[in-house]
């Protein structure tokens, strides 16, 4: 195991109603006056954008509104967002939303707190210390950015999608009430599993050694989806079934399973470029990409591959042919993700294979000037060309 | 799954060489003058003692020492921190040792907050609101208060040993470093690993339905334990099972594994009362409890008893007679327990049979009245003489 440290200070709020102690929660952190940040209309039909309006105001806090966030959030939004905190000595941004909505949240946040362009911080690996606190009332499980240090944002003027890191940046709290998630579509609902299953394997496929209670945790967790999620989709008003894909998602991303050992993330690279590129859904795009890059570097520990056929998937170990057990894991994950309504081939994203040499290339750009990326496998241009074409 | 709130601030920093970088953490949470609490000589035999009065001192960072912390930390000591807090203006506290040291450190914390009597907030169920900060070199993996706000402390008048509770009472920062804990003998490492074990048993052992997330949590720690624990009783300078068993340990008493159901802790409190009245390891009380608790209440709930038996020990179930698969996983935590030196059987610590009906109307002293302890089953005094019992 690797030297971490583990910081989480999230105050997490689970369960029915949590949504109503929001002006309670904005006032433990100092919040006076509250962007209220969020993405399209479907939390003003739903009622929650009035209810949480209503507690703010009960509370004595002073509410700016900025809706308009859409999936894969754009940059544009975040300078509005930046310039409302600047002009109105905003204090706290309120996201309610899903993912975008929240890494939107945050790199306005970002912003507000810094005299340059926020961009600096996604374009390059300089670490965020300063940020205006960022409380989220959360409606899609799937990013894990309610509890995690990280945004992402595309920012317009060339279409890159990129990440910006701090510690600042988890939010001070987070509200998960699972009724919240009720309405949510079978699909937008499956992406969101596969995203929480993608950020699972990004953290289990490491050359660390000897990291058992991680392995042990990302394993519990994906055996947690395999079961939540067809419940889920089945019948999506399954009150805990809900509540427990929720939580998992959360944990999934908050860390608490990937410290210790050196992560891949591989896959979430070469993903951003098909979901900046296409405009699909981010889970969408992993349910493309994963079992493609699965399949491309699983000789280079076929053990590790067999521990996740094993002990995920309750395949039975083949001893005189392992590999074989391997590849069964990994046919196993994309006829899972295939079962809840995922695509799992390039066309039914609307990727097209004569930009898979475009797509490969941006992979790299401006990222550090580094020629590859992942670490359990370190991927070339080359190799993620492969990848592409496995995957179409 | 119920409501819940999650709050883990405290900040991990994990590794070797890790306690070299305390003054700086102390230093974060604005200690200047801190209190360094200890137990017995074995911190200044190891040089421990030196490296951190070293590096506190570099830091700037004035210090008070008070030493002599024993198993089953007692009030008297805590009264003796409490005066010197109060009189010299320590606004830190630094726990060096295991979660004795840890537990005395927090009773410090809340007398030096507080005009009364610290035992208050033991003798009563009053959450603490108010403690000086505390910050803790780990060096016994076991009782997880590195991590959780709580504190048991055992009051010289009576003998009486009982917990308090409070967010405040996690630690500001905890540092984890496996190689401090190489010199543990093997006695105390067993110790250690059933405390850790317990800890989660008392989570996992519950009435709340539809708690995946936590239920395959609770199993992933287990499964951790059971590999760990071996390899460090061979060889207690495996850094990596160390590792292993250390971060488990933390995070099985952090309560991630343990919201959003309801908690038994019976056996906690039954073994309490062994370890004050005999003085015996915390976690060779509960060794000889833990198993006499499972036979007592298994048929309250078959079923959990034997997801434990299949999923943690590996048993095969019996569908004939599921009732068989769950006792064969209660007798795999008997013989795991015994397999790495632990007492099973109330002679072992020194426990006497005539002793039983005392202990047992102990077990309710001061606790509000109640007549009962434990949730999965409720226990009254004439189960809990049972149980001692069955640990005969």
């Amino acid at each position: 195991m690797e030297n971490f440290t583990f910081f989480s200070p999230t105050y997490f709020v689970f369960g029915k109603g949590t949504e109503n102690e929001t002006g309670k929660y904005v006032k433990r952190f100092n919040g006076n006056k509250v962007l209220l940040h969020y993405g399209g209309g479907s939390i003003k039909k739903s009622g929650l954008y009035d209810r949480v309006m209503n507690c703010l105001k009960e509370s004595g806090i002073e509410v700016v509104t900025l809706g308009g966030v859409r999936p894969n959030p754009r940059s544009g939004l975040v300078y509005e967002g930046v310039k409302i905190c600047k002009e109105q000595n905003i204090d706290f941004i309120l996201a309610v939303g899903g993912g975008s909505v929240i890494d939107s949240a945050k790199a306005i946040a970002i912003g507000a707190k810094y005299d340059g362009d926020f961009w600096d911080f996604y374009k390059s690996d300089r670490l965020v210390e300063k940020a205006l606190p960022v409380g989220v009332i959360l409606t899609i499980p799937a990013a894990g950015s309610e509890g995690s240090p990280d945004s992402v944002i595309t920012h317009e003027d060339g279409m890159l999608k990129r990440a910006a890191h701090g510690e600042c940046l988890r939010p001070a709290f987070s509200i998960l009430n699972p009724e919240l998630t009720f309405t949510l579509p079978a699909y937008q609902t499956a992406c969101g599993a596969v995203d929480i299953m993608a950020h699972i394997f990004e953290r289990y496929f490491t050359n660390t050694p000897e990291v058992e209670v991680s392995d042990r945790l990302c394993e519990a967790l994906l055996l947690t989806m395999i079961k939540e999620t067809p419940r889920v989709i089945e019948n999506p008003e399954n009150y805990d079934a809900r509540a427990n894909m929720i939580w998992a998602g959360t944990i999934a991303h908050n860390d608490i399973c990937g410290v210790g050992h050196v992560q891949d993330w591989a896959s979430h690279s070469i993903e951003h470029e098909l979901s900046a590129e296409y405009d699909c859904a981010h889970g969408a795009g992993l349910a493309v990409i994963f079992p493609a890059w699965m399949k491309y570097v699983y000789k280079h520990d076929i053990n590790r591959f067999v521990r996740m056929a094993v002990n995920v998937w309750g395949c039975k170990l083949n001893e005189a042919n392992p590999e074989e057990t391997a590849l069964e894991g990994i046919a196993c994950v994309k006829a899972f993700w295939k079962s809840i309504g995922m695509p799992t081939s390039f066309a039914e994203v609307g990727a097209k294979e004569e930009d898979i040499p475009k797509l490969a290339a941006k992979c790299f750009d401006e990222i550090n000037g580094d020629d590859h990326i992942g670490n359990f496998v370190q991927l070339k241009k080359d190799d993620i060309e492969c990848i592409y074409r496995n995957a179409l």
